[in-house]
């Protein structure tokens, strides 16, 4: 059953009111008519079975019929500090990191990535940025909607960074470097909603000064496999690998 | 160090002649000259650092300086075969399947894929297919090229399951029907060496036929977390859990 993100506000006791492009994707892409149902998600992460009552132009109201109870989200937040890569894929991995479980996105702008980003157009993209994730969270049947933060340096990340339990930075030469401790010795740290934050490079890794400040802050350096991942697979992954720890361990 | 992979017969006692396309990478790409170092992979996945002798519009000669003992492959065999998906996403799941670590690929038409794949143009996409995964290989720093395979039938996909020693299908009603068996259950009944093959269905997912031959042919069904993935994302999942599961952890 196809998916909406409704903001709390659309939520009465027994109605939900669509509005925007969702109207559009109802009556339009998906041809629903009143009778049909829907599943409407809750910002808390909660979602109900709906029934589609009146369909207009501007708004579609359903009825509430019942709330669900499973959830298929992660049982950890996990936000992912991506250095700014080339081309389009940072809308990948927002897309494939959304698919993955992924709490949140902070793009930063990395001593060695290539794209300089022009601030009176950072506003424009990050809209850009959220529709991807809103999308993809629908089709996913994600119960919450990940966030995904202004583009930041790598102070302000920094700085930022000691709201999380967790941090990690993954660190190309922490690959190639042996012996170095394996993943799960890092992960089996970790515990039921517990907040995690992991910091990749762009194409050219981090600069000395980077990882500096970054282990100074407590950022722990890990490997993500034996083998050199491109900068967009990497956090694929890290969210891959967190989701088989701790959703499909018997 | 830049990788190339050179087939057997370029390779003498002491030196390795390189041809074709990667003569243009190391001299204008890369900018090499004689007195440069790269390392050569020889098809049975051993690998050596070789010092550049000569350089011609032609060849490439490098003597061989020394054997590396390293290896960048999982311990077990895995090849994904893949339901023909639409646009270009058979390629991002050749490019990055090679970096999570994957023996080989074998894309097939099921009966749900959108696109049905021209008779006289396989050959040549194959040809374009095994160069995405030779550059994902040198990037990546595997020392085994994954194979690729001619687009293949459910029919010949099933007589061909016989040779491996699990089989699984990515069977997206195994992540929605719960209690089911997590993906830990499955790995642990692999061991180092053996041959797995995970197949993964198109965009609309797998008829009713194609499960019951799957299953009939002893393919076990697995979920790949409890969230709905994208075709594309599914390999990626699979090969990166895969890779957690046995080469990351303590």
């Amino acid at each position: 059953m196809q998916r909406y993100f409704v903001p709390a506000i659309n939520f009465s006791d027994n109605t939900v009111t669509i509005e925007g492009d969702d109207v559009h994707h109802i009556t339009r892409v998906m041809r629903m008519e009143s009778g049909d149902e829907i599943i409407c998600n809750h910002p808390s992460g909660k979602a109900a079975i709906c029934k589609i009552l009146t369909v207009s132009d501007q708004e579609v109201v359903v009825s509430i019929n019942n709330w669900l109870e499973q959830s298929a989200e992660l049982p950890i937040h996990v936000t992912v500090a991506q250095g700014l890569p080339k081309g389009d894929k940072l809308e990948l991995i927002l897309q494939k990191g959304t698919e993955l479980g992924a709490t949140g996105f902070i793009p930063f702008q990395a001593s060695r990535s290539v794209v300089k980003w022009d601030n009176k157009k950072v506003a424009k993209k990050i809209e850009r940025f959220k529709k991807i994730v809103k999308e993809a969270s629908e089709q996913s049947h994600r119960t919450i909607l990940p966030h995904v933060e202004s583009i930041e340096t790598i102070q302000s990340l920094v700085a930022n960074s000691a709201f999380y339990d967790h941090k990690f930075v993954a660190y190309e030469e922490t690959t190639r470097e042996l012996p170095t401790k394996k993943l799960s010795y890092y992960f089996d740290q970790i515990t039921t909603g517990e907040k995690v934050l992991i910091c990749i490079g762009p194409e050219g890794g981090f600069s000395e000064s980077e990882i500096t400040k970054l282990h100074t802050a407590g950022f722990e350096s890990i490997r993500l496999g034996p083998r050199i991942l491109r900068t967009e697979t990497a956090a694929l992954y890290a969210l891959a690998s967190l989701s088989y720890h701790f959703e499909e361990r018997e």
